[in-house]
């Protein structure tokens, strides 16, 4: 079939919207309709060509919603007509790391994913001349109709709308999943959060969800606060405020420490913040961010050694096809928010319009609704 | 009273033997005499004078065992006679830090512990001509006779040889307790040790006690599997004999890497190497070590992200006086090994031979027996 896609061409040019060509479905394979789809800084961040391991040319897009169309041979747990939620992390729940409690990273579709194939080293899409184009994060939402692995899709409830609940394929989920999946915050926890945008709201509105009692934000945008403030935040540390030392006045503020601190920046820098504010004894800090490639965190050990723990967490510790219907569900109940934080929603033509805001820091998520 | 101790006099100079005043026991103080006391990397590091935070003149030792002779005003649990192992890290019971599950790092003397002195701010210690000395990490075991707050001694059962038990006041309860404490080992795990000294050999006993069952050590000297193999040590790696990199080479004989891999060396090269050989998706990795002053770790942010935690223990995790008495009883019952760890005896008059052998690499441990 034909269908229609914002091609990443090559690294550092605007998408391209073309015509493309896409196989239909093979074992265990899946065609979705994406009904909607949300622009992530990971998206930009291989398109800038930034990302050592992005592979050109590509159809980006990793946040999406959908329905089925068709599934291919083998295919049990979907039928045409579900709604889907696409995971850039899968759930095959049989290979080691699915049946290991302790961890979300299914591991049986990694390597050809990460070469931008699907699990049988193919491509679905090509040009319209016969050039492939590679797949992305497995998922490739920035074209109208994707294939992805039957482990690769949640099914979500028919009631839920797609330009909203798209946003649940990756950010919301990675900023609650931190909280409740990877720290496993409790009732009563301090938490300091460090970057306000999609993920950091996210981790915010997680926090609240979980029941802590103080909940930090740290930015260096005050624009951010009234936001920030709706998703549950209590403080607001601004660091260009801050005379002195940024971690005592963290440490302050909190009587001691974070409970939990997020990194929500990517930035390594402020990564050793989080770390350095989380509380003696007991405090964890948490990676969320993605760092430009070749960039290191550090601290001296004694930070550890007095009782610090310093983690990370992708994709919010979640088992997408078990978790992301429950945060769905949560959605719909109204104990999460989405809606404010979709602050622009696009055309397919427009994509590149979406990227200009998110540089300009004008949009907290930008929707293409297709 | 008079008594005599191994005085630090200065940085970088042997240690002094020779006779000191010693005030009796304050309000909540305790005098002991000290039967043995072992000698650790830490004396030595503040004796060196590389510790930024060590005091002189002082009395070092904080790896003890000894009697009560007599107990100062408002003394509950303890009275002349009792066996008691002195604590570095003391249990109040009462502070913050004692009422988190969480951390073993009781707060409520520290201030004046870390500058040498008692809970009300001064020294028993004198030189005969009146000049005060130090107390060290609140133990000064290289003293024949010392003084403690109740707070900062262990309560042992009375059979327990002090010249065995004593290294239960830092070393066994360091490496085991970092197992079973901090990492919280389970049955079945794959492990990595890197040292193999006195702490390491103590980590490993303690990976065979929470049934491990792959315990990898890593040491540059081959000298010391004999030892580590009668501990619990199932396979040895010898950095040097390794052709390229030594993380993919453990990862490689672990299937994937350690699901708990520990840090004895102090090195902070071997930390990240230690993260960095831990499995991805869930494995920690933690720091024992104590790092030269302004050393500091650092790996890409990736691997966290990618699963692996990086956390720290100190003296264990353990809570001095509700743990160390049980790890006696573990010693006395044959479940932990001390004796063969413990590779001279000295005189104190010998103490400074003991920091010879120790900076030799001959001893694991040396012990003085008064």
């Amino acid at each position: 079939m034909r269908t229609t896609a914002a091609v990443a061409v090559e690294a550092g040019k605007p998408l391209e919207i073309m015509d493309v060509n896409l196989d239909g479905p093979r074992e265990g394979e899946v065609l979705v309709e994406i009904k909607a789809t949300g622009l992530c800084h990971t998206d930009d961040f291989t398109l800038s060509g930034a990302d050592p391991e992005g592979l050109f040319p590509a159809i980006l897009g990793h946040e999406g919603a959908g329905v089925v169309l068709e599934v291919g041979p083998g295919v049990k747990s979907l039928q045409p007509g579900d709604h889907v939620i696409p995971l850039y992390t899968p759930e095959c729940r049989e290979c080691d790391y699915c049946l290991n409690p302790k961890t979300n990273l299914c591991q049986s579709i990694r390597s050809t994913q990460g070469q931008g194939l699907m699990p049988d080293g193919t491509s679905r899409f090509s040009m319209l001349d016969g050039t492939p184009i590679l797949h992305y994060m497995g998922c490739s939402t920035f074209s109208n109709h994707t294939v992805l692995p039957e482990i690769a899709l949640a099914k979500v409830r028919k009631d839920a709308p797609f330009d909203k609940i798209c946003y649940i394929g990756c950010g919301v989920t990675t900023g609650i999943g931190a909280v409740i999946n990877t720290a496993k915050v409790e009732i009563g926890s301090t938490a300091i959060v460090f970057g306000l945008g999609g993920i950091g709201l996210n981790v915010i509105q997680g926090l609240r969800l979980a029941g802590a009692d103080q909940i930090v934000g740290v930015d260096l945008n005050p624009g951010k606060i009234p936001m920030a403030e709706k998703f549950g935040m209590t403080h607001f540390v601004n660091p260009n405020d801050v005379e002195g030392d940024l971690v005592a006045h963290l440490v302050e503020l909190t009587g001691g420490g974070g409970d939990y601190t997020f990194d929500a920046t990517g930035n390594v820098g402020v990564m050793r913040t989080a770390l350095e504010a989380a509380h003696k004894g007991w405090g964890e800090s948490i990676v969320i961010g993605v760092a430009p490639a070749g960039a290191e965190i550090s601290t001296r050990p004694f930070q550890l050694v007095t009782g610090r723990s310093w983690r990370g967490t992708a994709f919010g510790g979640a088992r997408g096809r078990t978790d992301v219907p429950q945060i769905v569900d949560w959605y719909m109940d109204g104990k999460i928010e989405i809606d404010p934080m979709i602050t622009h929603t696009l055309k397919l033509e427009d994509i590149n319009k979406g990227f200009e805001m998110m540089h300009a820091g004008e949009s907290i998520r930008s929707v293409v609704v297709y």
